[in-house]
This record gives structure tokens, sequence and C-alpha cells, in this order.
């Protein structure tokens, strides 16, 4: 099949029509500069923000045993079933900001290899109002977890493209399902650490500044996860030279869908919501298969991670939000959903100044 | 009657409470300041962003005659119509963010005195769905524009008072009506220069700094606003002491009725969203005459006008958005409607980690 190529609507035309909507010309901001982008995205001066959808990568990760993060990893599987029973940030913010949840589990470590609890989870205490959307739940493994990235490549090219097959496969399912909007978000206890050593091959980020503290690294953590990060990308630049090998290295299962998700998404003529700092070393492997992918990028936010800045740089992207998130799960994306919704409906819905009555040359 | 006292709870209890989500403590950064300072308000550990309104308050100035302004002062009465008829910037962002919309006319000019077009307005291109709330719509004039406050008094007390009780009698039926978030906006060419007059008057702004281009002033018009912004406010230390006949000389009819708004909404127990820069002078008045009053207030965004951020710290709240946001109508209190629902779901909907099964203890 042929991508769908939106039609195309120069900055100028953007412009011309938001300058004309009954408001001194660019006094909402940011919020217009977040209508431009959607206008151009989508090719079109009545842009959407819906039908959306937020999918969910879950995975684990080997380096998580090098003692980089402060959780433990059997922390992934307890929240992919905190997600799917409704209790966690990105279940509880996805209904707030009606959007479509979709939690596709591409390599977290099988339920018996969690030592975790085994009983069903209690309701919360505030259950989901009945007409609140399902949230769906694919097991899609590639394997369970990545090899520890500290000592050997976290996964092979073929399961890198494993990986991407399944993000495609979803941003396939969310385009022929309706969605206009969709958004990556990720759980995988130790992320962080393939997401810096991303940022380091793939924007240059310096080690300080590529490593932050994730989901709470202390000081001693902290240090530790520089010397492991530092290590594998020098490894990964010795070893091999095809840029593939080189992130399956040091890449996770949930990164690599999300870029496959995102390469997908970008073909099919979705407007793409990034997240944080993981989704954004997703969005630089894509950027590394396919240039024009950003195209298709909105950034929701900067996240508290020292990297993301640089990220976005490479990315070409201003993010919208700066409110210290450091979470993933696609929490960034969503808070940023209803801003979508009203940059889509000023564009659409005010008045012009030719509907008043008033010629634009005489207003200022 | 009695006022209304939320019930209390302390800061300690909201964070303990915050920090048990199934979620890295802090990771939802500024959501979760905004979470913490709803429950506060609000007395309660399970908060609410809804029912919620929007009281629009127009009026007229007299120092628009005198040039500082880009705009035609008839503009007030055209946007008058333009909110009533849903073409508005914030019309269309109150349908979207789910706000009912109430519009005040307290002191603009005559539709006869306008000079402008009479014929009913043309429907906007998308008109409202069929369940959108209504706008709704009250005349409660006190006069028909301020005095020029370049020349004298802009108002007198008695009208001081008028007005006030206009604000006060909105907050009223908004408690009675049900809501529990309010914000207050405003439309009123020229009220820029009453704003800058009442920042430099009860926040000590420096002339350079309380007076910005608001809607759009050239360098010219700039510079004009200034020495009739210093002009007027040295004119008023000198010849009143009493602070009410103060703030009178250089405010305006609908920043006033913000004011009583906002000591009456405080007084009912309502959680009051902030806007803008004029917003935020109608809350250096409240707080004035009432200093507890900022307890209720949550400022939503830092605007584009330079004398903002002094505004704000001397109400002692920290802004939420940053989107250089210039128009007013209570726009920017809108935009952040949607994150207060967010905050309020967090809040109130996610696990928590003795759900899971995990004790707080061990987690990070």
């Amino acid at each position: 099949m042929h991508a769908e190529t939106p039609g195309s609507v120069t900055s100028e035309a953007i412009w011309r029509r938001l300058d004309d909507l009954t408001k001194p010309p660019r006094s909402l901001g940011r919020l217009e500069e977040l209508a431009a982008r959607l206008c151009a995205i989508q090719g079109t001066l009545t842009p959407v923000a819906s039908p959306r959808r937020l999918v969910v990568f879950a995975g684990d990760h080997g380096v998580a045993a090098a003692g980089v993060t402060a959780w433990p990893a059997a922390v992934t599987g307890l929240m992919i079933d905190n997600i799917r029973s409704g209790g966690a940030a990105s279940s509880v913010l996805a209904r707030s900001t009606q959007t479509e949840l979709v939690l596709v589990n591409v390599g977290a470590l099988a339920p018996g290899e969690r030592g975790a609890r085994r009983e069903p989870l209690p309701d919360v205490s505030s259950p989901p109002p009945p007409d609140a959307p399902a949230i769906r739940y694919r097991p899609s493994v590639v394997r369970e977890g990545t090899r520890n990235l500290a000592q050997e490549a976290a996964m092979t090219v073929g399961e890198f493209e494993q990986a991407l097959a399944i993000g495609r496969e979803e941003a396939r399912l969310a385009a022929e399902e309706g969605m206009k909007v969709v958004a990556a978000g990720e759980m995988g206890i130790g992320n962080s650490t393939p997401a810096a050593c991303l940022a380091m091959l793939l924007a240059e980020a310096p080690v300080d500044r590529a490593v932050g503290r994730g989901a709470g690294a202390d000081e001693e953590t902290l240090a530790r996860k520089r010397r492991i990060v530092a290590a594998a990308v020098d490894r990964v630049r010795r070893q091999a030279d095809d840029p593939i090998a080189r992130i399956a290295a040091v890449a996770g299962f949930e990164i690599v869908a999300m870029a496959g998700f995102y390469l997908e998404a970008h073909r099919r003529g979705l407007t793409i919501l990034l997240d944080g700092y993981i989704s954004g070393t997703a969005a630089l492997i894509a950027q590394a298969l396919s240039p024009g992918v950003t195209a298709a990028m909105i950034a929701s936010h900067q996240s508290a991670e020292p990297g993301h800045p640089l990220v976005l740089q490479r990315l070409g992207l201003a993010p919208f939000l700066d409110w210290e998130l450091r979470l993933g799960e696609g929490t960034g994306a969503l808070l940023l959903m209803p801003l979508l919704d009203a940059a889509a409906a000023m564009t659409t819905r005010m008045a012009t100044f030719q509907d008043l009555g008033i010629r634009r040359e005489a207003a200022p």
C-alpha cells in the first residue's frame, strides 16, 4: 500500500489564517505555535486532535542487574498489571485526557521470573466510569528482557528488527482504527541507561549530560550508571561499524518498538506526540533510519533529565511544557493532549476579523 | 450567612498521599505541585476540578482616547458580541475545556456610541455542538467607560464599590449554582494601562516593568503609555491618602469587578484560577482589601507582559504555564483547566504502593 500523503499547506497560509482570528496577532503565544505545527503536520487549516491513542511499550533490561536503577526489575511486571487495571499514572491520565490506551509487552520478564506477588490486584479506590475506554493489553514479547549491555550487546540485529516491526504494527492498527494523533510511552525499569547510551551515540551528548537520575538514582547509582554508559558506548563504537548494530547493542525492546511506531505513524500521516527522554531517544533511532520522520512530531515537554534538551535539539523540536516530569509511560504526551484540543479548536472555531466586519488592515 | 470553611489538611498529609501513588516520588513534577495546591485550597485529599466557570468582565477606559492602545475602543463592544456569539478565543476555549462562560458588561460603551456595525454577527464557520453550554450575558453597567485617568480619577469611590459588588454577586451566583473552580477574565480596550498603574501602586513595580505592549502597542504608543502611567501614579500618590481612593483613581470597572469576584469566591471556599497581567492586578486589589484571599488562588500562567512576574511575586504565587500569552479574556486560566482535571484525577484515582503489595519503605 502507499503512504497516505497529507495535503500541503504553506507556513504563510497557516499564519495568515491564525492572524485573521479575532485576537491581537500572536497573542495566544505558544498555543498558536502548537496550532501552526498541527496545521503543518496535517496539511490543513482545519486540524484535529482526536481520535487519539497512547501506546505504552514495556520491556525489561539486563543492565538493571548492574545496579543502575533504584528500582528492582520486578517492578516492570507489577506496573504492567497496574497500567492494565487502571491504577497507573498513564491509565489515569489517559482517561482524564480522553485518550485510548494500549499496553504492549514487548520484552518484560515473565511473571514467573518476577519473584513478586501473583494475586490479582485489588480494585483501585475510584473505579473508572462505565463509559471509560477499555485499556487493551497485547503481549508481543521479543525476548524476556534485553541482555546486560554493560557486558554484551543488549539485543541482536534480528531482535532489533522484530521489536521495530511490533512498533510498526501498532501504528498500522492505530491508523486503521481511525486514530489521527498518536503517542508512544514506555515502562521499563532501567531504561534510562540504554536511553543515555543512545543520546551519546545519536545526539553526541557528553556522558555527564546523557546520564541523569532517571526515576530516582542516588549519587552512588548515578556514578555507576555514568561509568557503565560511557564504557558501553565506547565498546560498541570500537566493535561495530554498522549503525543498526551499534544501536541494537545498547537499546531496549520498548525503545526500538517506539521507533518503529514513529516510523509507521509518520508513513501513514498520523500526528505524533513525543513524551520525555526515553521517547526522545526512540525518535533519534527513527530519525537515523528515516530523517524525514521528525516532520510528523510534536515535542510535548522537556523533562527533568539533563540530556533531553540535546535530544530535542537534534530532532529540531521545541518542547511545549517544562514541568520537570520524569515518569515516562507517555504521561507528558497525555498532558499536552487537551492543549492540542485547544489549539485545534482555536484554529477551526474562532471568528475572523472579516466575520466581525473589521477590515484586517485596520487592525494592528 | 457564614462563609463555608473548607476542611483543613496539612501539607505533610498531602505529600504523604502524593508520594504513596505508584510512581517515583515527585516524578510528575509540577503536576504534583498543582495537585498539592488544589488539595490545600480545597482542604481535602480528594480534590475536584469541576464544575467550573469563567466569568469575563468587560469595560471601557477613558484613557483609550489618550492613545495608549493600538485598538479603537469600539472593539470592546464588538468583542462583547463576538464572545456572546461563540467566536472569540474565550468562547472557543471555554467550550474546548468544558468550562461554563458568563459575560458581564460592567462598563463598556453603549452600542450606540461605538460607531460600529449593528447587523447581527454572521454564524462562525463551526457552530457549537448542540450540547455546548450556552454563553450567558449579563449587562450590569456601572458607567459607560471610566473617566480618562490621565486627567482625572477614573472612577469615584462609590463607583468602585458598585463594581466590586457586581463581581461579588457573580461569585455568589457561581457558588450557589454549584461551581467548585472559578476564573475571571476581562475584555477592555486600553486596560493594560490601568493595570500598569495598579502594579506600580500595589506591587511597587517600576514604570519600565509595569508598562508593556498590552495587545500590541508600538514603540511610540509604548513611550506615551509610560509617560501617562507614571504621571497618573504620581498624581494619585500626591492627591489621595486613602488606598481605595488611589486604586479607584487608576482602575477599570472590569478590573475592580474581578477583585470583588475573587474576594467572594474565596469567602465561599471556591478555588480561583488567575489569568494574566490584568487579572493579577485585580488580585492585588483583592489582596489589599483582604490579604488572606491569595490562599484560594492558583496562578495559571505567566504572560508576555514584563510586569506580570512582579505581580505574581507580590501575590506569592508561582505560575504553571509560560506560553507568552497576552490576550486576556481568561484564556490562560482556561488552558490550565484540563491540567487541573489531570491533577485531580492523579490524586484521587491512581493506585498506591500498598494496593500493589509493595511496602512504601522498599520503594526509593
